[in-house]
């Protein structure tokens, strides 16, 4: 009998019981405030407490509910384990879609255009080919090589930019930390997919952000931490940014109060570029189990050195 | 020497003189108000005046500055003289973006989006696959099969309408007004693009429009006048139908104290999805006057029996 821990603040993962115990029969699980939950062999967690994963005697297998694992690897006192996240090709063709949406709405001006429609003012606003729009895609994993792949056949110029090289057809790739600046410096619109690692936390800054063209756009849905928030809003106010699609936060979910919300040129969206089906969440999490009883090699694995 | 006579609203086809003229070098150039025009060979035309034509005893040829014709072939005077338009397929490319933002906007829910994030507003709707949304293009011509393929290459469930049988790969095709009701059974996002001819003129009444599925929606990016306007919003109102993205008007541009423009569920925007550029259509009209001279066929002839 497999014994489960959910880890994560009470509530969180209520939305995946359900799947999880139709996909594991047979198995026990708690939530992390239950006595006997530090027993498990298997701990499925979001954004764990720290420390906790280290207290717990029989664990195997620690596996992310999404696909970031920046909340596990986090954990100081991270016990040498197995670190799974889950890769659902529906959840990064969602996200591929919202990033389309996106760069339609600055490529094609619907910003403006919708707050004309507010006003009840007719304007037409002067057109441009898709084709004469760079696209620049932070972070060219699972998801940034789809959505890569996807603004191409539409017709944009699409560049990426990953830690090591890589190939994708119709895309110019930059590779390493030193093509950074000359891969922001030719971004219409920065899309902004990375792993939330040390090396990437608040990557977006001013001096980077300022180096994109004058009237780009951001879009953001990787994690609230690649962002410094203030920054951004500071180039928009003075003109040099377009705006920015915001989709991830550092605190969620934003509250109703935060200037955010109402910031000219920004547009608020809870967290939703791409959301994993419960139903594929814990078919994965139980393949995993089963690979790890037979001692089969386990799919989705971080690598905590390289921080995804 | 070739005489030319633009014929609109003065004003209308200002933005195109000075791309004619470098496009047509020697030719003259006339407002239909000006003395003379009435002696041109060619009418460069937007909305002409009624019977304005007839009165031509020079004519030889009849140039749309757009796609469509029905702004000429309304004409019940109308000489019998070839009538051409402009086919441009950097149009096509931006009408189908705009139906693909707008078919996200749909699909993705960023109407309730938008509207929550003005409210200041975290909450996370249920997403669909773009396998499961299916899109109705109404006209299948060069501007509705290049919209059809690109929402089938993102992942649509695509079908289209048309007058006659054609293939498009991808594309459910439904030929004939017997098909018309069970294509807009199925429609989930409405998109249309038809020519506007008499048999085409409101045809998206009440009858039609309650045929879709509960929580469908409109795009239009034809003509105003495919549009029962009262119709729509009593059906928006009643919670049958989603929303609509009006593109296009019976007077254009909408007033700013049209009601229209606060219509909750209804997008206006400025007759905008697909914008020719003066460049292109200068080029058209003078390759078509070259043939004229010439006496080779004439590209994009629009045929007045069947209206488009």
């Amino acid at each position: 009998m497999t014994s489960i821990t959910l880890m994560s603040e009470r509530g969180v993962l209520s939305f995946l019981t359900a799947q999880l115990e139709s996909a594991l029969p047979g198995a026990t699980f708690r939530h992390w405030s239950e006595p006997g939950a530090a027993d498990a062999e298997i701990a499925v967690c979001w954004a764990p407490p720290k420390g906790a994963l280290a207290s717990m005697p029989n664990l195997r297998l620690i596996h992310s509910i999404g696909a970031g694992v920046d909340n596990i690897l986090s954990d100081p006192a991270l016990p040498d384990l197995p670190v799974c996240r889950v890769v659902d090709p529906k959840l990064a063709a969602a996200m591929a879609e919202f990033i389309l949406w996106g760069t339609l709405y600055f490529h094609r001006r619907f910003d403006e255009v919708t707050a004309n429609a507010r006003a009840g003012h007719w304007h037409r606003l002067e057109q441009m080919a898709a084709g004469d729009k760079r696209v620049g895609i932070l972070g060219l994993g699972a998801m940034g090589e789809r959505a890569a792949r996807l603004l191409s056949q539409v017709g944009y110029q699409v560049s990426g930019w990953s830690r090591s090289p890589r190939q994708v057809d119709g895309v110019t790739v930059h590779a390493g930390e030193a093509t950074l600046d000359g891969f922001l410096d030719q971004a219409d619109i920065l899309v902004c997919l990375l792993p939330l690692t040390p090396a990437t936390s608040r990557l977006l800054n001013a001096e980077r952000l300022a180096r994109l063209p004058k009237g780009a756009a951001l879009i953001l849905v990787s994690r609230g931490e690649h962002l410094v928030v203030d920054d951004l809003v500071g180039l928009i106010r003075s003109g040099h940014l377009r705006g920015a699609i915001l989709d991830v936060f550092d605190h969620e979910p934003l509250p109703p109060d935060h200037p955010l919300w109402r910031e000219p040129g920004v547009l608020v969206t809870p967290h939703m570029a791409g959301l994993a089906k419960p139903r594929v969440i814990a078919e994965q999490i139980a393949e995993n189990i089963r690979r790890l009883k037979a001692g089969e090699p386990l799919l989705n694995r971080a690598d905590p050195a390289r921080g995804y």
